[in-house]
């Protein structure tokens, strides 16, 4: 095992930074010159939690870590800046598996556009990756959950449904459909797009991570408003089909409260011409509270995902 | 156990944040207005590598988690501004436990003077903390490991070999010198003195949390430079004393290398007077490479830590 600085300075050699940094990883903090207001944000990826090592290779456990937290970034109409990654891991783990972490790392943050900049690491029993994403605003304010406003048209980019039906499709000890479950190894965040609907006129914005309903139930509670989705706008990919078909559940479950899509969801004033990438999924109502209906009618299915339900 | 969204209110009810934040928690990310480059850092607690439940209370982990982290923000001469947390635990966990780890968070934060402004929470096998920390240049340069000079003091504020001592005396089974072991337990950063030592003229500066003789090899390596430490400049604190006592180990050791300090260290030109609270140690030679010596001569003990040598 090689010791803690070499690993730190195989990580961080030799990175291309953005030009946002002015000073990268390798002093006791890294200095970034922001432009306008900036976004912070965490999220943790806990082995047997997030993902398992016999189901997900580490390099998209490695792209995954930076692909979830940027998602969030984008999500405040931000541009994504930089990100740290601490990363603990049990003293007995290849040094393959860190070498293809590292190179998974590396390779969303050049996808995302953000500078990896800092981090941590340490021993532990299990592999724990905890990243904090940062996003420049450029002048702009950012997009919350709580601007939407009766009339707006709820749209959606990015791919829902196709990672909780890769996981399905794990639990049940398969591989296939191969590219349900590379979203669900690691999801395909529409990176750009967090910025592209902020300029278009985003009244609200979220990234989908729980479920499309759980995600949108926050926007209707942080804006005071209720949805209605339309399922007839819905289309259900044909592996998402496939894998409902093959374990009996409701292919639209997938779509709808499936989670970890990383997908973003906007709503938009009537009148928007919706950016290229987005698709109208249904339409914000008036009245106060968290309900979200589809086809006017309550969701009868799971809702999402709770950690500690 | 309550669930995760109702955690997560809890933790962030009622916060009081500072005016450099535009939107706290709440939020897919929180939105801070920069005053001036920031600095962002990253670390991580892993229980029972770097605390154990049977030996730290609640509040101490939580506050610690703050502390090592803002520890080198100020090491950069920035003043902190904001702190995310991610917080993994088993799901048996007593729910006075996190009441009581959260109260250290928010404890620590009102102390540090920064905002909590958000997180993440998940279920784990052990207790992983994770904070990243932001703080403001403020139209300053960042103080960083690269710039001391041949001629330069070396000079320390805050409190050297406190930290290992606990840990010996935790090791050993006992619980005092309690005054030790609570700084085992959280640390005494001396909060704003980065931002007083960058003002004063520091011309390198870091947290000590390694060793201090292993820390110095970082400002010697980075500026070119070696370090002698003046051992008649260093003060044994009684407690340390008691503690080399009891376990036949010197002293000097336990505060030139003894970890977790998180003392800063910095250097300062010849003529500087040096800041209230800060004390002479030792002095810039010339020379590259990473050599400190203790007195002139090479230190013979334990350097510091490494969390996988």
């Amino acid at each position: 095992m090689p010791g803690e600085f070499e690993l730190i300075s195989s990580i961080t050699e030799g990175l291309s930074v953005g030009d946002d940094v002015v000073l990268p990883a390798g002093d006791d903090a890294a200095v970034l010159r922001p432009a306008g207001d900036i976004v912070v944000t965490t999220d943790l990826l806990v082995e047997n939690v997030h993902f398992k090592r016999q189901w997900s290779p580490a390099r998209a456990i490695g792209r995954k870590a930076i692909a979830v937290n940027v998602s969030d970034v984008e999500s405040m109409g931000a541009r994504p800046s930089a990100v740290v990654v601490a990363l603990a891991f049990p003293r007995d783990l290849d040094r393959a598996w860190l070498d293809e972490f590292q190179e998974g790392v590396r390779a969303e943050c050049a996808a995302a556009g953000v500078s990896l900049v800092g981090g941590d690491l340490s021993s532990a029993a299990t592999v724990t990756v905890c990243v904090t994403a940062l996003g420049n605003l450029e002048g702009r304010p950012a997009v919350t959950r709580g601007g939407a406003r009766p009339g707006d048209v709820v749209a959606v980019c990015g791919r829902l449904g196709w990672s909780g039906g890769g996981l399905a499709v794990l639990q049940r000890g398969f591989g296939s459909p191969k590219d349900l479950v590379a979203e669900h190894q690691c999801p395909t965040v529409p990176y750009g797009q967090g910025v592209v609907a902020a300029s278009a006129g985003a009244t609200a914005m979220l990234d989908v991570s729980d479920g499309l309903l759980a995600d949108l139930a926050h926007i209707c509670e942080s804006s005071g408003v209720t949805i209605d989705i339309d399922s007839s706008l819905i289309e259900i990919p044909d592996g998402v089909a496939r894998v409902a078909a093959a374990t009996g559940r409701p292919a639209l479950g997938f779509v709808l409260a499936g989670g970890e899509d990383h997908a973003l969801a906007a709503t938009f004033p009537p009148s928007t011409a919706l950016p290229a990438g987005w698709y109208r999924v249904g339409t914000v109502g008036a009245g106060d509270g968290h309900v979200v209906t589809v086809d006017a009618q309550p969701w009868e299915g799971t809702q999402g995902w709770d950690h500690f339900a």
